[in-house]
Order: C-alpha cells, then structure tokens, then sequence
C-alpha cells in the first residue's frame, strides 16, 4: 500500500524540482507522494514527508513561496466541505506537526485546480521542499474547527515566479535571518530516550495535542571549524532554555557531568548533574571541546 | 566621523550585491562599510551591520557561503599577528554578538587578498547579506584567545559559485529547515524594558559577556494569515521555554493576564499572572485573537 511506505525526507533521486505527472498514481509511482488519495503522507512518530496541495480544502491559501495548508478530516472529498471538526491527533496532521518541531522538510506537489495562480494547468508537478512553520487551529468558512499549518519554500521555488507577501516586505527585508535548525534521527532517539526531560533541570514543556517540547543540542557543534558528529554522543536533551545557555557560553559542564554556570556569564554557581540514561554514552572529549575551544573560563 | 555611522541593516539603496569598490573610501562613502579601518561596524547596543574580509587576520576562513570570521583587538596590522587577547566586550565583537541573539543581517564586503578564493582581484565588492549564526573563543594560531564568528549568506548568494560544506552535505540535504527569527526594533525595546526577564516566570538566562539571553515572543502571530503587528503591543519578553509553549498551543493567557496550562495540552494549571512593566501596554484584542484563532480551549 503506497500509503504505508517509509518516509523519505527531501527531493526523491530523479525526481527533480518541476517534474510533471498525470496523475496520482504517476506520483505515487514516482515515490514523491505515496498514498494515492491522502493529501498528507506522514504519522505522529515519523513526520510527515510530502503534501499535495489541490484545492481539496476550501480554506487552503497558495501564495507560491508560503501556502497556508488546512489538515486532513472532515472534509467531504464530493463537495469540498468541511462537515465536522479537525483534530491535531489525526495521524496526517500530527505528522505535518512532528514535522515542525522536528524540522523536517516537506515535498510539495500542486495539482490542477481552477482559481489557483500557482498550480499548473493540468495533472501534478513537483514544486521543492518546503518547512511546517507553524500549526495552529480556527474555524474554518464553513463553521468547523480546521487545523491550519504556514509552510515555507526552502528549496527549489523559482524566484522569478513566486510571490513574497507585500505588506510585511519591510519587516522582512530588514529584520529576517535564517536560521539552520537540525533535528536528526540521532536527535529523534536522544529526545525520545528522555521523554523530552531536560536532561540538565528535568523540565517537560506541554504543547498542543498533549506533546513535550525539547531540542536536541549538539555538544561539540556542527559544521566548520568544529566538525562535531550528529551522533547520539555528542546529542544531549535539552530544554530551549539550558539549550541556548549552552550554546552562548552560559554554562560549563565538567568532565564528572557536573553542570554550571559559566564564570564568564556572571555568577558562578553549580546548577546540578547532567542527567544520564542507560543507552546514551556522552563522548567526554566532546565536552572538553565545549570547555577548551568554544568557551574556555 | 564615518565609523559613528548610524547602524542601518539589510542592503543599502541602490549598492546592489556585486557592486565594485576601488578603495574603503568608496566604500563608506556609499554607505557600505562606514568605518575606514575597522573591519566591523557595530557596538554593543545597536549590533553590527556590517564587516569586510580582507585577509586581515591569519585565522580568517573565507568558504564562500560561510565564513569563519575573527573578532576585532589583539592584532598587529603591519604583521597581520596575534599579539593580545580578543575579548567579547570589545564593542565590535559585542555588536556581531548583538546581531546574532537579535537576528541581524550583516552586510559582507570581500577585500582583495592573495590566497582567497572567494575575494575580488582588486579593491572591495560588497556580497550580500550574512546571518552571525553562533560565536565563541579559541586559541589563534599564534596563541592568543581569538573570539570567531560563524556567519551564513542569506542574501545575495550566486549558487553558481558559492561552496557549501562537502562533509556535512548528506546532513544538510536531509534534515536542514529554515526558521525565520525576526527581531526588530519593537522587539529589542520590549526585552529591554525587561532586561531580559521572561514576563511569565522571571528567569534571567546568563550567557557569555554577562548579557542575559530572552526573546520577543509575538502574541499574534505575524505573517499571513494573522498579520499580528510587529509592535510592542504585540510583543512579550519570554524565556525560549515559554516561547516555544506559547508558540505551540502550551499556554492559555486570559483577559486578566492569567496564565494557563492550556487544557488540550495537559494538564490544567494556572501558571501565573503577566508581569507587565509601565510603557508596556498589551493589546488585549491580541491575545483574544490568540485563544479563539490559534489555539482555542
């Protein structure tokens, strides 16, 4: 069943950036999307890795390089309508939202559909790589609730042929960076291993659907010049907070596990014991890194 | 004097990405890179709009895309050495560091250079815009502290000639997203009035240099379909944990400025009362729009 397939982030091989299929089951070969009539191909645990955007949902928004997507249910596929609620916990809608959090990108394919400036003119095209920004949930036009996502083209939008939103043009163009967040299946593991338990404070942050929030923080950090490894090791859990203290300088965390504060960033104070399960062996020369080269005391 | 230059983020008008520059007169005088000799333009308070890479100093790593850029201090100009310690509060170094917690994009300019790949033959060429994606101290090449900067084109890039990292690209093409961080002048103002204390909890978050780590957390939110105001009305200081649950459907926050657990996410509690400082006047009407439109109950 094409729906039961294994999710695969990012472009498929072959499959570049604008290809055109007749029809679904073309797509569906092809691997870029799966399920034949699903919109979203994903689940709670994996994420979600593709979306076909086509006028099924009266209260979708195509704005070229944003779209506002409206979730899967409720939705009756005859007459578009909406006729009952939207749920965050449906499977496909809790994958788009998995894959926000976990920061995964997602495929997007337009099919033909009437008053739509972006779909093409007939049959389905690959249109890149987009990120779910951000979920939230209203009322849609026709008096139910609707789970809505913002997804953002990353990779493969044709500058010359994608809209920006004009009325925030100023606030972009002056206030907007990008920045990479990286979530691995190495990172998946480390954060499931804690149940999304800070492992410096033990704090759990609820979210929506009755989800924890955590982040994954690198020890030795990713790219050049420190080439740290995206490997469980040098992954700890960690609340946002302890996660940006770490990696501004705020804290120090001795070769014993024993965590503080940096003395560089004020007070000096020990904050406790990195917390450590069985199955998630800390590369101690990753922390010597932290110490020596990143923010010496 | 040109490096009291008011600090002007984004491209200047007219000084399109690839313009030639025969000297750093030309430079500032076109509004580019005030400064005649420094090679950041920038101070604590306001950030740094702007560097040059000329070769200036022999831990510099120009990859194109990125690049490992040292802080200013410390260096012998006639020899191009080492000779002192750099130090984070050095205004120049503090204004990179104040660029990268407020997301600040930084105008590159390549000076020529023997030995770069990525400079101009001769004179300056200013290339787009950088995000400061992380900073932090190691040992330079001629043992003395440096202070580094990661920074990333976000703007301005030719993916014709531009390098990216061979070994990190597997990791990149799979799990890379973008996040738009905005942080404006409404923004900073807001977490300023705080300084830096997160108006649900109180925390301060110590980072290096001694600064205090928040966010400015936007009530509705900005974008389409919400269009919330990028005004401090809008606008909360928070710690990243109560940013990310208020981004996420965590928190409930009344009309009396209690704040909630919000019930779809667990369990029920009331977490505490909006500390809300004189100057700072919320706009209930926004945090309405936030409990029936983005999460409601």
């Amino acid at each position: 069943m094409g729906h039961m397939a294994r999710k695969f982030f990012g472009h498929i091989p072959g499959q570049p950036v604008g290809t055109f299929y007749p029809n679904r089951r073309a797509l569906a070969d092809a691997g870029v999307h799966p399920p034949l009539m699903q919109g979203i191909h994903g689940t709670a645990k994996d994420g979600a890795d593709s979306i076909v955007v086509s006028g099924g949902y009266a209260d979708d928004e195509d704005h070229g390089d944003f779209v506002v997507y409206t979730g899967a249910g409720g939705n009756d596929p005859s007459t578009k309508r909406q006729i009952a609620d939207q749920s965050m916990s449906q499977p496909n809608n809790a994958g788009l939202i998995t894959s926000q959090l976990a920061g995964l990108p997602v495929r997007l394919t337009r099919g033909a559909h009437p008053g739509s400036a972006y779909a093409p003119p007939r049959g389905f095209r690959y249109d890149g790589l987009f990120a779910v920004m951000s979920h939230w949930v209203d009322t849609g036009r026709h008096g139910f609730k609707i789970v809505r996502f913002r997804l953002e083209q990353i990779d493969g939008g044709d500058p010359a042929t994608t809209a920006s939103e004009p009325s925030d043009a100023q606030t972009y163009a002056t206030t907007t960076v990008v920045r990479r967040v990286r979530d691995s299946a190495q990172s998946r593991f480390v954060k499931g291993l804690y149940a999304g338990a800070c492992q410096i404070c033990g704090v759990q942050i609820p979210i929506s659907g009755g989800r924890l929030y955590s982040e994954g923080a690198h020890i030795r950090p990713l790219g050049r010049p420190h080439v740290g490894p995206d490997h469980k090791s040098n992954i700890l859990c960690l609340c946002p907070n302890h996660h940006a203290q770490l990696d501004n300088g705020g804290l120090v965390i001795d070769a014993d596990l024993t965590v503080r504060s940096h003395p560089k960033a004020g007070a000096t104070e020990v904050i406790g014991k990195l917390t450590v399960r069985p199955g998630h062996r800390i590369d101690l020369a990753n922390l010597e890194y932290l110490r020596e080269h990143v923010f010496p005391e």
